[in-house]
């Protein structure tokens, strides 16, 4: 009754060793997951197969397009198998995972089994040397040669002690392991790794209106009054500057001061209102400088440690020279008007957006919106702040971001989506370095320990790189509005020491926190008017911000959301959390760590028992740690687990401290 | 400078609208999920897009190359939708998740939103009915005329509300819907689905040696024989007889009584020992019967609602037509000889083993295996377990499983693998049905529960089925040996109540557990030797047993291991846990609940405060409900959530009862 079945020999051909639950992985291998240049990846997967045989396993990798490159598994338990790699180039890479039957191993196992238990093993010698055979037969001639080498001298060898010495002897397996024979050899698909620079991780961003640069309310501010700035942001610390649009912007319903619809003469109008007669998103303002000024403002932020970022914010004032040329762009109505652009309750009448899958928009659209960003590119800016990026379509970012890392492999984007967490989560999945996150209107000790653990512990761990922007020109937080100085230094603490991205648009410094009544708008805002500003007006946060970001760079640990440890502080509204460093030989003991209390009530004092987390150090519960107070500098120790911390919001409320094991310690 | 780039329109071309975390699927649809006739399959997905449009979205369905159909996806929360369909048949099933763009749902949305603030929407009519017109244009004719009717009459209205109306009313949307428009509708790809007959997951299993069964220890037993105590093993509850292999025995090698290497002449061996010069695994042992009588128990065993389990061992007695017909399909060692199987520490001195991947074994041996499995199947059994199915290829059990389920739907295959997790678990992804677990091992509260959970929450719910033996002719545990008759009482409570598949292997009715010294085997073991029993011992538990086997039959929510959820009950050695039956209406109301005392001390009285389940039918803590005691009869009323519960080895060490709510409460 036999059924011819094809399928059977198809069958036997499939995989043999199952390799399952390959970490790290974004969606099974959908997306890449996100790592720096120069960090490990640490590989794992679940690899076993039918019987008792010995497996191998390796992680092959290389950047795309490159050759692959070879490190091992090791097994841990429970069929869980670790290794990794560490990437040397900024770029797209890959690995898959590979597993075999190490033949040669079952055989050493075996043999050594029955030797112990003090069998005759002639017969076994001679399987060995059968495989040791087989093995030489499909190996190159010169590897092929040592081992031939070994058989014809233990086949000639009467002495099963001898021989059994020999097949168990590490230059036999070395012999072995040159042959690359690998039995039942499988391997997984590609997982994407996508490797970025380190300012993808680990980066303090200032956010300012270049036209409110001039130091004179009567005068339009440039690039050239930025050049002057340049000193004082890198003095508090910070890497990046970041501009709105500073591109031409248009007259037609343009908006007044603090988003009125009745502009005057003189209004200077939104920024966002993107394009005019004098150009479109590769054109600048006129009134800020020549493209020259801007290759000058570039070259001097470089020579000052700083990197610009500019906004990529893809609408059209109706001014913007696409409307004419390109009307399949866009969606016009009925009686051949088009609809302004909103995004629910916001409303901006001086915008419209396009339409990517209009009649004439693919590719034409998705490619002239990859040029701006390949133009600007090319004018030395690679880091892009993207606007409201989940109403634009995700195949485009995908597309888009992938196209511009081919040439720009250090381009980084950030996301500008406040909407609901999944969208979050794709738009970083498909190509976002970074991204703004619910930061801003988390206040309270228990939900910013769970957004906290979600973001370092779950699935975005992978692919999700929050930054933490204390404030934009959008949001005056509410918490700002009514904590007085105390709230802004609150949350200076916050940001900078769970996030390794940190951000704060200027005035935030001033602790500014006038508002449109009852709204997180700031009051007069800069989004539609020139604001001067004195930057050393009395309670101002300067030294704290600068302070805290020079910590930062002192402590590796606090240079990426991901190791956070919160601990235990018995008040509702103390934060209390760690991040270790680790030891560089990989054993897991940690070096040292940071340590950060927040009062979270800017209003009251507080003082608080909490545990000293001597156990990370491996120390009893009456054991002493040393102490180092990194916002003010002195050194100190604790003896025994259980102590108090006192926060006053009138003088500093947060602590940053350093742990180091008191010094002879092991 | 732009750069042509083809990719552009391919990215448009890629799917606009995410769709991630598709539930059920097992390894992202690698493997298929499992469910039983009958059953809805409840399915999820994340559903979204960029921007804020409506999105619609179904799960198509079909038996594997049967038609599609369609049941409607509903959003929940956060992205999430469900819906789900309810397969008719027995066989393997695939779904897909589709997800689109509602266009005419957004134009309803933002009309109604217009309206309701009272701005002027002819504009916007005028849009409807242009969308109206595009959704026509592709519709079916007879569809589309109901569109253009519509279309028609409302230009010539000149009154904007009456459009309005007419524009909302639920017949257009029944005419929209009835046009099948689905912009930028997506697919997954295809997540399949195994449904098997409700027998997969619910069954008592009941094992016995045939040749066991004349009732006098000079005679074998026959198919004859087993037909007389068919009656017994129906009324006990049981739906499913096992037999170890009855094939014939090899005379190479036998075994002698308790596993020796010296038998007598008399002995009968090991039935594992497949093959002799009667046959192999397609043969029958001649002392059991013929082909005949081996039809007549079939139908017999058919006629009293049972059916017959055969086992599916792949190994050979050196005695094996195989190994004469087909050396290839085995592994000989340089000295002509072949080594016996082991399964450490156990050693099969009396049996080999094929070799999967010899010279000749693909396909010959791996269609002769099937062909096994469909001759048997052929002759009306489609239940197999399968013998330590761990040490033979992956690939040979997705392959061969998949052969026999396409011209036998209703088999099912039970994995009897005893071995690391992972292992375990992949059998089940690859095909089988039903698996042995850890159970027989666990005997403490905490290690019950746990297991359970991960059986119940994580992964493995939605393709591991447990089947949870009490015994097995392999493992006379060693609880047993020292429990006395409230130890058999204990695990056979557990296996009824915490799963839908349990099994026995004859003597645990009688108490059994005489073992070797030492060791989890039997003395005497019916492996080896004949044995003759007594079935109405005094002290048998036959009573409980078919008490226990008719309370399953009576509660659907005991016909499966799904759905058990623990309670408290203050004392450790005291497991307590329910299962909730629902109301068929998918409101989530709890209609009643099994509720199951254990006291896992057979050698202790246990009093033990616990909490009645109150809130699980919306009670609160003070309220009365009716309880039945399924195991007594009685029936009463607990007022108040603390109680205690009284649990008496020497008594009954468990209770089932079923929770109601007291007659005339909502």
């Amino acid at each position: 009754m036999t059924i011819p079945s094809p399928d059977a020999v198809k069958a036997a051909d499939s995989p043999r060793i199952a390799i399952e639950a390959v970490s790290p992985s974004v969606d099974g291998g959908r997306f890449p997951v996100k790592t720096v240049v120069g960090r490990r990846v640490v590989v794992e997967a679940d690899v076993f197969a039918d019987g008792h045989e010995v497996l191998g396993a390796s992680v092959l990798w290389r950047p795309l397009g490159g050759a692959w490159r070879r490190e091992p598994l090791a097994e841990l338990v429970n069929d869980r198998w670790r290794g990794g790699f560490t990437p040397e180039t900024v770029g797209a890479h890959e690995f898959v995972v590979e597993a075999w039957w190490d033949d040669f191993g079952t055989f050493r196992r075996d043999l050594t089994k029955k030797r112990e238990a003090g069998l005759d093993v002639r017969l076994e010698t001679e399987e060995g040397l059968t495989l040791l055979e087989q093995i030489a037969a499909s190996a190159p001639a010169s590897v092929a040669r040592a081992l031939t080498d070994i058989v014809l001298r233990l086949r000639a060898e009467p002495d099963v002690g001898a021989r059994v010495a020999e097949l168990l002897a590490p230059e036999t397996r070395a012999a072995v392991d040159a042959a690359e024979h690998r039995a039942f050899a499988t391997r997984t698909w590609p997982y994407g790794v996508t490797v970025d620079r380190v300012q993808a991780e680990f980066a303090s961003w200032y956010e300012l209106f270049p036209r409110s640069e001039s130091g004179d309310p009567t005068r339009h501010g440039t690039f050239r009054d930025v050049i002057r700035r340049l000193p004082m942001i890198r003095d508090m610390g910070f890497d990046v500057l970041y501009f709105p649009p500073i591109h031409p912007i248009g007259a037609a319903n343009r908006k007044g001061r603090n988003n009125t619809l009745t502009p005057g003469p003189d209004d200077v109008g939104s920024p966002y209102a993107i394009g005019s007669a004098d150009g479109g998103h590769d054109a600048l303002h006129p009134e800020l400088g020549t493209l020259e000024d801007f290759r000058a403002l570039v070259a001097a932020a470089k020579e000052h440690g700083l990197e610009l970022a500019l906004d990529f914010a893809i609408q059209c004032s109706p001014d913007h020279p696409w409307l004419k040329d390109h009307p399949g762009w866009f969606k016009w109505r009925p009686d051949g008007s088009m609809k302004y652009a909103e995004n629910p309750p916001k409303k901006y009448q001086d915008i419209v957006n396009v339409d990517f899958y209009g009649p004439d928009a693919v590719p034409g659209l998705w490619e002239a919106l990859r040029d701006v960003v390949l133009f600007w590119a090319s004018e030395g800016v690679t880091t892009f702040r993207v606007d409201n990026p989940h109403t634009k379509p995700l195949p485009f970012w995908e597309w888009m971001i992938a196209e511009v890392k081919a040439k720009h492999p250090g381009a980084i984007f950030l996301s500008e989506a406040f909407t609901r967490p999944k969208v979050m989560y794709r738009l970083a999945k498909v190509g976002y370095g970074q991204s703004y996150t619910y930061f801003t209107w988390r206040n309270h000790k228990s939900e910013i320990a769970d957004y906290l653990t979600e973001l370092t512990t779950t699935a975005p761990k992978n692919f999700f790189r929050p930054h933490f922007f204390v404030n934009t020109p959008d949001i005056n937080p509410y918490f700002l509005q009514t904590s007085g100085r105390a709230g802004f230094l609150i949350r200076a603490a916050l940001a900078t020491t769970l996030s390794g991205l940190w951000g704060m648009y200027n005035g935030f410094e001033l602790c500014e926190s006038a508002a449109l009544p009852g709204k997180e708008e700031y009051l007069d805002s800069e989004k539609y008017e020139i604001r001067i500003r004195n930057w050393a007006q009395p309670g101002n946060i300067i030294p704290e911000i600068t302070r805290l970001n020079r910590i930062r760079k002192e402590n590796p640990a606090l240079q990426t959301h991901l190791g956070v440890r919160f601990y235990n502080a018995f008040d509702d509204h103390v934060l209390y959390y760690g991040k270790p460093r680790f030891a560089e030989d990989g054993s897991g003991r940690i070096e040292d760590m940071a340590l950060v209390f927040v009062n979270l009530d800017p209003h009251a004092v507080k003082d608080a028992l909490y545990e000293v987390p001597l156990w990370e150090f491996g120390l009893g519960d009456h054991e002493t740690i040393a102490v180092e107070d990194l916002m003010r500098g002195n050194r100190f120790t604790l003896t025994g687990k259980t102590q108090w911390i006192h926060l006053d919001p009138n003088d500093l409320p947060f602590h940053v401290w350093r742990l180091t094991r008191v010094s002879g310690e092991a």
